[in-house]
Formats: C-alpha cells, structure tokens, sequence
C-alpha cells in the first residue's frame, strides 16, 4: 500500500514529480539521471535543496562507498545519490510538523538517530546503535541514504537549522563542518574560554574548528599545517598564533613556548597521521583532551604509556552530534567568524564531476566549493 | 630555622625520634636504614603505619626510579623510600587539624595536589600540574616523595581515608588499588548501573575493576585473562562471564556473543598490551568508553580509523583522583565485595626483598603481598 | 484510510478485538467498558497486561483530571482510561520491531517523548515540550493518553524494560518508582557513594529512594517519616538510620547529629509541605542538592537566602527520564533491595474502585495496591 | 615564634611598614586607620591595590556585618577591612611562587577555599565546607578576612588573574562582578549558545551577565528591569530584547511573544523580589534552569508545583566559582563587550563615605563606582 501524502504544500513552491539527481553506480562512476521526488512522512519535510558543498569524505564514500557500506559490508546501492552538506527552502510539510514552515530557509545536518536506541536517548545521535537501519528510522544524509546531490530532498525536522535571512546560501552549508568541531569541543568540555587549543591541520573542520574555539572564548588559539596560505586564513578565521611544521625542527617545543611548558590544554586533531597525534600527545598538558576529527585509513602507533602517566583523554567523534549545528549557527548568526573564507568555488550541478576533481586536486587552492543545483 | 611543631600529640602513642626504613639507594638497590621521624604541619597528621601492600609500580620503581624521575629527567634520590599503598593509625595532628583524631585508623591515597594549579581545582590532583614540585606542595607517596615501606610517614589530611573497626589492616591497603578502578569508572561516566563493563588483565586493579563495576550495578561484568586461577577469584568478585583468552578463537567476538553484536558500553584496559588495547576498540560500541589502566611501556599501533568511525571515547587515567578512594571504601565497609580475595601473602618490613621476589616473579600464585612493619 | 496491521503476532498469544477497560467519564466518576485493542505501529509493541499499580498521582488524575489537562486547560476526555504503573507480556510486534520477542515479560515506564524537542535529544524525554501532542509522538500512559487499567496496551518500545523470569509481576510493577528516585539521584550527581543523602517521606517513592540511594553506595541513609511501620520498612530496604518527627524537636538538629554539623550532601524532599522543605534546606551542606520528588498542590514560601547564601542546589523531578528506570532495573535483578515490601494489596481489576480506596485512605497499612487485570 | 619573610620584593617596589587601610568598628561606623602591612607566605603574595569597587553586598556588609558572621554568629571583628573587588599590582611574593612576577597586574576573585574539604576538591572552592575557618586556610577577601579597602593585601595565588596591559584598572575590578554571572551560566549547564537567556534584573551583575550570556553565543538574551537608562546598558552589553516591567502588564507573556510558547531556556534571576522569583518560574521552559544570584533576606513564596512538573532546576550561586573569573577575564581580555560601561563614578580612597552614600542612594545613576587607593 502506497504512502498517501497527507502533509502541506503551497502553489508558490510547486513540486515536480522529478528532479536531476546523481547516483553512484560503482565506485567513482557518478551518473545524472531523473529520480522521483519523495514527499515527506510525520516529522518530515521536502526541502528544495539551494546550494551543497564538497567534503572530503564525499570524495571517499565516491571513491569506496559509504562508510557504513565498508564496516558493515553492505552491497553498494546502484541507486545512491551522495552529498551530505546542503541546504535549502522548506517546500512541503509533513503531517503535524508546525516546528517549520514552508518558505524557510534551512540547512541540514547529517544524522537522524533512531530516536530509540541508548545512544540517541543520550542525545548522541551520530553515534546512533541502528546506524544504517533505515526501517528503525536511522539516516544519514549521503553516507547510508540518499544525500544531497540534487534538487529535492526529505528531511527529519531534527536535522534542520534555520538560516537567518543575511546569510548567503553558500555560507549556510558550512553549518555542519563547523558543527562538527563545535561537537568535538563540546565532548572536549565545552568551557574552553581562557583555555589553551591547538588545532591540527587546516583543512575546512580545523579552520572552522579554529573560528568556533575562538568564538568559545578559547584563547591562545594555534594553528599548525603545511600551508601558508591555509595558515593565512585561519589567523582571519581566529588563531591567535599558527606554526608552519615546515619551518620548525621540533612543534611540540614551538607549542609549548606559546603556551607553557606543562603543554595545552586541548587538541583538536585534524591532519590523522602518526606524527600529528603523536605530536598532539606530547603537546598536551597533564589531564587535558585531545579530539580526533580526522578520519585516518589505518592503525597508528602511539604513545600509550605518555598518555595513562598524564591522564590525557582522546575522543573519536563522527559528525556533529549533541545539537552543536545550532549552537555553531548562532555563532555564524551572530558574525563572530566569517565561515564563508573557506569558500572558494562553486560549480553548477551538472558539474559536478569538474567540481570533485578540484576539491580531490585542490585545484587552484580550492578548500571549500559548492554545488548550486538551480543554476 | 628548623619547623616547630605545634600540634597534638598524646601519651598513649609516643613517637620515638628514629625509625626503621627501607631506602633506594640505586636501581634494585634497598636497604634498610634509620631515618628521622618527621612531624606533621598544617593540615597534616603523622600516621603510624600498620600495613603497606606491594604494587607493580613499586616494583618499576625500585629497578627504574619513580615516574617522575624517569619523565622530568630528576637525579637518583639515594635516600628516597618507595611504598605507597599503606594504612595506619593517627598519631600526631598537626596544627588545627580537627579532621582526625589521635588514634583514628585509616588508609592513604597516593596524590595530594599543590591546590593551586587548574588541575587542582577542578579535582584533577592526580594530574596535578606541578606534579613532583615538592616546595609547591605537591606530594605522590612513593613516586616523588618518600613511601610506606618504613614505620611512621607524614600525610596531608586530603589523602587519608578513615578506615572501620571491623575491617583488616590487610583489607585496608587494598583501598588505593579499588579507587584506582573507581576513578576509571567514574571517568568513564559514572552511571553504568545496567550496562556491560568488560574488564581485561585480571590483576589487583582489574580484578578489583570487576568489583567496583559490579558493585556500582553494571550488567553483564565480563572478566578476560589468561590464568584460570585469576578469573575465578573475578567470580567471586562479581565478574558475570570470564573468558580465558587461551580457550578464545576470538575473543571479540566471544564478548559480542554476551552482550550483543552492537559490542560493550565500557572497557576497562589492565593488560597494557598492543593485542589486548585493539581488542577494547572493536569490542566497544558506538559512543562507549575505554578506560587505559596499565602502564605499557612503548608505544602501541592501534586502530585509530574504528574509534574515530566509532565515536569512541579513551581515557588514560593515572592513580585515584576525584576522591574515588573514598567511593571506594563505602562499597568496602559496606561489604559490597571482599577485597582481601586479593591478598596472598604477608611479610615483615626486614622481609621486603623477599616479598618483592614474591611479587615479582609471582611464586606460590602471589597476587597482593602485604608487609607489616611492626612484626 | 484505516492503519493496516504489518507487524508480527504469535498463535500463542491470540488477540482479541476487544477488550476490559476502566474509563474516566468524569471526575471520581470511572466505569468498566469494552473497549477496542489497538495494534502497534512502528516502535510499538502491543503489551498484555499482567499487573498495574495504584500510584498517588492516579488518584489525583481520577479526581481531577491529569496534570496536562490542568495546566494545558484540555477538556475532559471521557474516553480516558487512567493507571501507568503497568508490566505484562508482549503480545504482538510492530514493523521492524526486534528489540523485543513475542512472549518477553516487560514492564513499562510512562513518558516517550516525542523524539525531536531540544529535551528529548538530550536524553529528558520526561520534560518532552511537545508534552501532550500525540500527533508529534507524545505519550505519556495514563496521564495525555490512555493508561493500564485494563487489559492489553501499546507501547513504543522506548518504554519498555525487560523482566527476569524471576521477578513476581507485582515487583516489575514497582520499576518505575524506584526509577523515578533513580533519575532524582542521577540529577543529584549520581556519584553518590561514600555520601550522605536524607530522604523525608517515605511513601512508595521515599522508600524505594532509600533502597536506591543505598544500592549507590550512599552512606549514612537516613530516612525521615511520621509512622514507625513505614520507617521500619525504610531500614529493611537500607536506611542507616530513621527520624521520626513526632519525636523529634529538632529533625535539622537531629540530621546533623547524625551527619556532622556541616550537614548532608543530598536531600530527596518526598512529603512537599512547608515544612518539609525547608528543613531540606536548612540540612542541607554548602553546594548540597535538594531533589524535589513530591508534588505540592499550592506555592511554598521557602528560605531562598539560605539557599543562595549556601550555593544549593534544587531540582524539579517529574516521572523517570534517562532511561533511570533501566539502572533501577539492574538493582532490582541484582536484588540489591527487595522492592516488593512496600506491596501490600492485590486486587482483580473489577474491583478497581475498592483498590483505589484503600490506597487513597491508606486502610490496612496499604502502600502499593496491584491490580491484576485477568483475575 | 613570628613569621619571618623568605620570599621576594624588588626595590622598584619598595614595601612600606604600615598603610592606610579602613576599618568596621561598629556597624556603619568605618574610620581610616593606620594598619600594618603583612607579608606573604606559601602560595601567597603581596598585592599593592591600584583599585576597588564598591559591590551591593559591600554595603550589606558595613550596615549588618559578613553573612559569616550573620549566620555564623561570629562576633564583630573590631579591625575588619571591607571591600572584595580589587586589583592591583604583584610587589612581593611568597616562598615558591613563581606563577606571577613582581610588577605583574592581576585581578582578585574572593574566595580561596581550604583545599582539603569535599566541596574544594570539586572545584566548587566558594562552597568550601570550612568558610570562614581562617585557621584551616580559608579566606574570602572582605567577608571573612580583610579586604580592600586598604592600600596592600596578601592574596593566594589561587585568587589572582592576570590583566592585560591594555585594560584599565577600573574595568579590571569587574572581573569578580562578571566572573559571578559566568559561574551561574556555567551552573546553568554551559553549553548555552544558542539557547534564549532572560537576565532579571539590571544592576552589576545583571548587566554583566548579559555580556557574559551573549558573549557565550545564547541568543535571544533578554534583560528585564525597571528603570531605561539601565536596560540601555544592558542593550549595549548585548541584550537582544529589553522589557521595562513597567510597560509590561505581564512579563512572562511578554518572554514568550518573543521566545516562543514553550519559555526560555534560562533565567538569571538578579533581583531576588517574590514577583521576580515567580516570573523566572513561570517563563522558563521544561527542563530549563533557573540561577538565583540576588541575595533576598528573607523567606520568599515560590510556586514549587510549577516547579516540579515542569523538572525545572533551580541553583543558588555564591560568588564566582569554578575559576569562572578565568573565563570573564578572557571574553574582556578580547574585548567582547565594555564592562567599563557599568562604571559610572571614581573616588579617592580617603571619600569613602561618600562613594558608600553614592552606590548606596544611586545618586547621580551610579552603578559602579569605583575606590582609587593611592590618588
């Protein structure tokens, strides 16, 4: 028996029973096709999608499939459209949903728990046990249903952020990157203001990790990479001091000239390779915490015993549980950081493949480049 | 101008001006000597000590000096007295110490914190960040600071615990050991009354690991070792399943069975070792919690993609903070588990050596070996 | 268009389409009708009831109506069918259910919340702000929406915790009460062992607060009360002491005696007159925590310069939020008190008028009253 | 035997046998004296005072004496200094300390608690169960011990934070004012951006906690008072919304017009009034918090089943806790709003009488009105 749409539409948004969407046929093998548009259930919206941006595990789930795909072995899905950092207008409602409506600019963030298990009773939804049980309700937009590259998408009310009239379409789909540190400092602690933290690596989530700890009231804020034009925006972005690992010897001792010889308080780790956590180990003050945000492809050996003699803590987190999208928003809100300096290109939908080249390529110093399905 | 004692004393316990103490003079190299008795200062008492357990660290310290030394890089105190899991009775006070009484009974923790560093005030004095600054307070019995295996030691008021009438001099130095587990599970998060604790290594700290998770409510409790004679005294504890990993084809998987496929809410890691730290990563569920209780000796490659993928959290803990001794002597007096199950064997102050040879090589099943100072 | 059944049902438990049910036409006003079974939907078993027991808040739902409708201003639902102290067996499976199996024995806590609020992500399903709104999910049995006076229920599988086979059904029923002092203790801190609590009242929920807090690891426990049989009932469940202030001039002199002068770390407050508040206040230590657990029926002038002065804390508690119910639980199957001696009555479910009689006027010591709905 | 000096000066700060200092004789009757000028001990030093601010409890002190003494029953302390809220410069330190060098700037918070009591040991050092035991170690500056209105005071260096170089000492006396208001935000829970904040109330610690409140991302913040000229501070610290009770026919309809149905997330209650205490009440959400920071005097009627039902948290803060000064002293080091604009007037310290009758009557609108030492 079919689903009955019994929700709310307006003529001023129609809905087409299609859309353009791109599916994943094999790894790296990316087709546009027409899909059905799906109208939303209780809870539920259809949003029409704005603009999505490129994140580096999109060019993983491309290249290998989604993670849950590879831990749980499940067989690739012929049918699956990747994208999991969008945002868009609330187009229809579904049935009893008066928390939005329709007309609202919104953006998206990944998961929606199952609402049942202990761990989204905790409010730790990311980390949901039915991950990937879509029949217990569990989504994950672009890992394990389908995400956001292309023109419509359902979403759970619990995924949604409101996105204030003044800020750019382009600028609204970093909500979740910076979600996801503000998620990795809230696990960190939360109280950070006057508090030392270093931020590994600057890709997207340590830039926006630099800005949401400086907008927390962190201070000094460090910023370590490779890159001196990466380093460059992460000053704009907040880091009170950066270090480039090329020009020093020894960046434990370099960060510990800045902030003291018992070593910071926090890490945000966002480079995953050996000599960064290792070196974040040793940077880290005797009880302090170390968050690990990057996603490395194997095991790393490291020093264990430095950590149980100096009572560090090393938090994994996946996403950006624990609602910090809306705490991360109101900060973007409030113009505390400019999230949109990690901006660089935008593509249409259509060029995609184009877009994906230059984020894996780094094209012309691209960091952050969006999708606009519309154009 | 030497300190002047202003404090409380009583003729029922006189303090005589010398004791028997064991001293390091190099590596593995102890005698025994006389020392002065020192008196106590403000918010300090003297403490006549009646029992001193022996603990592993004890044994690295007295072949490679404290931690502290080998970390911070300290010369060889060649009058230093290792020992820090003693109990006694109150013999002197110190100047408006009105916590304790003369004759008060009681046992003592490792750590007393400088107070001052942010560490301190948060309850972290364990990781007290002028750790091993003696002229800043701070004091580690048997690490930094001279220990318990001599007859008379001075202790800051915050380390002792009172102990009851009807508990053994034996049972009682057994109260460092079980807040050491108390800490880790406070650590861990403190409400795990219904959930599954693993604990793995089944020595002092994991045997009273079980213990303390059982007695805190946590269902199923599942002990993991390699000797039959150590998991069935994790029985008597409280352990809900033991598994021999020698019997074990996989012994993830054998955990998996027990307490479902989503994997275990809490690891307790006593076994240090690099099979038995990846084995906690993939029997751990998503969001549960490892906590690092041994003191490997190298680095150790592990598998950093499954805790990040996983949202795990990993906690490397040191010694007894939060006040967890006093947690744990409550479950003790209250007889929620007999810690003396633990205790093998006893000796004389004159017998340490031998004791130590029995510790270390563990002759005739010795689990915890207890000196008495004053046979 | 009808809900069409696509769950599982068992030969073993056939379903009838109608079934026994008391109604709450008007106030005090209940009848015995035939009412129609509902089948579950997704997250929903459907649960014969075994046993339901009489709560004090049921007989101010029967006299005037449940709390919602109070402060909501709903109109009377003469269709209401009160009772949430409920367990029983599952009977049938909604889609997608594998949580539980057809034929487990299950008790029932009363809130699911709706699963989207900001309360409900953190894990405070009891404190739900779509309280009320059954089209957003909300239920909470006996109070928004029906309850279990009568013979078969659907619940969402978030309610539902599971029985030993040796477990009486009249114990099960008690889970949610000793669930409700659990989340009261758990917002009190939860590392409560070695501390002292004072519990005033000792009904149903000061009794089983007195088991729950001892089973912590509480200590001194000490329970507050005007009859000496309900007090002698508190020490079987674990008080340390009792005061009965009929014989008391001075119970906050009296706690304190007991305690130290500095007073108790936690008061659970269970009577909720004036006096008994503010003697929760005055025993209670600098940055101590009062749980408020009963329900006062009008405003109480208390001393907030004490408060304030003496940095305490004070919590609101309604019903049995994150997931204490299931640590309640664990207790229980850990018999680490015996719940079942505060049931007293057991009556079938036709004699509910008489049942609820004896529980309102306390006749022959009555505490908990249990109705068997197929007697 | 007298405490003999082994500390550090510099001759650049040349340390004067006695000072200028006032003192309590009787209530309301201070009178400038000579007193002499002590030196520092362990962990302690020497600060010269370069400012003071008169604070509303200062005059509740000189009218009535400390609350220690109120409810400690103290005898009035002939020699007793008042005042708490001052900074200055570092011109001698103690044995051991090398956390500030002399010419250093700090800020003083009030409370050094005894460090080996529960309550310090979590941190919670304003809480300290031995407040007032001068003996045992504790000290709060201008209640218990002698204050600053005075030229030189030893301070713990658990009580200084440092004030940078481009802050003047009028706005560096704040940090205590807006160090309250950040301990009752981090009691409420911390994490509050994004979430709505309703400050009643605008004197200092109102205003302040405004800035404090915005500063953390909470948004909407309200301020509610009675008088513009306040509320238009409040506006420029940050407030989003400002009600004056006076065109209000109803407060806490008014909240929800702007918060939404549901109520705010937390209220920091400053006023301490029975209409206030009530309004908190009833305007805040389920499961929100409510921080009481006014010190009322006496017993107040609060609507507890609202209370209860709703699982409303209520936290009586005193002073600044939890090294909230820390994180003030940071949001103001990075100039994220202009405490300097709650202070209003500056006298010399030989007017302080008539800075007392100022802050008192509020003449010409003062709020802070601030003490220079040395002018």
């Amino acid at each position: 028996m079919p689903y009955q749409f019994s929700g709310k539409t307006s003529q001023k948004f129609p809905i087409p029973k299609t859309m353009k969407a791109w599916v994943l046929g094999d790894p790296d093998n990316l087709s546009l096709v027409d899909k059905k548009v799906e109208m939303p259930n209780k809870a539920e919206v259809l949003v029409k999608i704005d603009a999505v941006a490129i994140c580096a595990t999109d060019l993983d789930v491309i290249s290998h499939g989604p993670p849950a795909m590879i831990e749980g072995g499940l067989p690739f899905n012929k049918n699956f459209t990747p994208g999991h950092e969008y945002m868009g207008t609330v187009v229809a409602l579904g049935p009893a949903v008066d928390e939005f409506q329709i007309g609202d600019r919104v953006t998206v963030e990944i998961h929606s728990g199952c609402g049942q298990c202990k761990r989204c009773r905790m409010g730790m939804y990311t980390s949901c046990h039915n991950y990937g049980e879509v029949n217990k309700g569990h989504r994950a937009n672009g890992f394990t249903t389908d995400g956001g590259f292309k023109q419509y998408a359902v979403n759970n009310i619990n995924t949604l952020i409101k996105v204030p009239d003044d800020m750019s379409d382009e600028e609204a789909t970093l909500v979740v990157t910076a979600g996801t540190t503000m998620y990795g400092l809230t696990e960190l602690g939360g109280l950070i203001a006057g508090e030392s933290v270093v931020v590994i690596g600057p890709g997207p989530i340590g830039l926006l990790g630099v800005a949401v700890a400086k907008a927390l009231g962190a201070g000094p804020v460090i910023l370590i990479g490779t890159r001196d034009s990466r380093l460059e925006i992460g000053k704009k972005l907040g880091a009170d001091y950066t270090l480039n690992v090329k020009n020093e010897t020894d960046v434990v001792k370099a960060v510990k000239d800045i902030v003291g010889t018992k070593g910071t308080d926090y890490v945000v780790e966002c480079a995953g390779t050996e000599q960064a956590l290792n070196d974040a180990i040793m940077m880290t003050n005797r009880g302090g915490k170390i968050c690990l945000a990057a996603f490395p492809h194997k095991p790393i050996s490291i020093n264990i015993p430095h950590m149980v003699i100096n009572n560090i803590y090393m938090y994994g987190i996946r996403g950006e549980g624990k609602s910090a999208t809306h705490r991360a928003m109101e900060f973007m809100k409030q113009k505390r950081f400019d999230a949109s300096l990690v901006h660089t290109h935008t593509f249409n939908l259509d060029e995609l493949p184009k877009a994906l080249k230059y984020a894996r390529e780094r094209i012309d110093n691209a960091i952050k480049i969006v999708i606009k399905p519309w154009s």
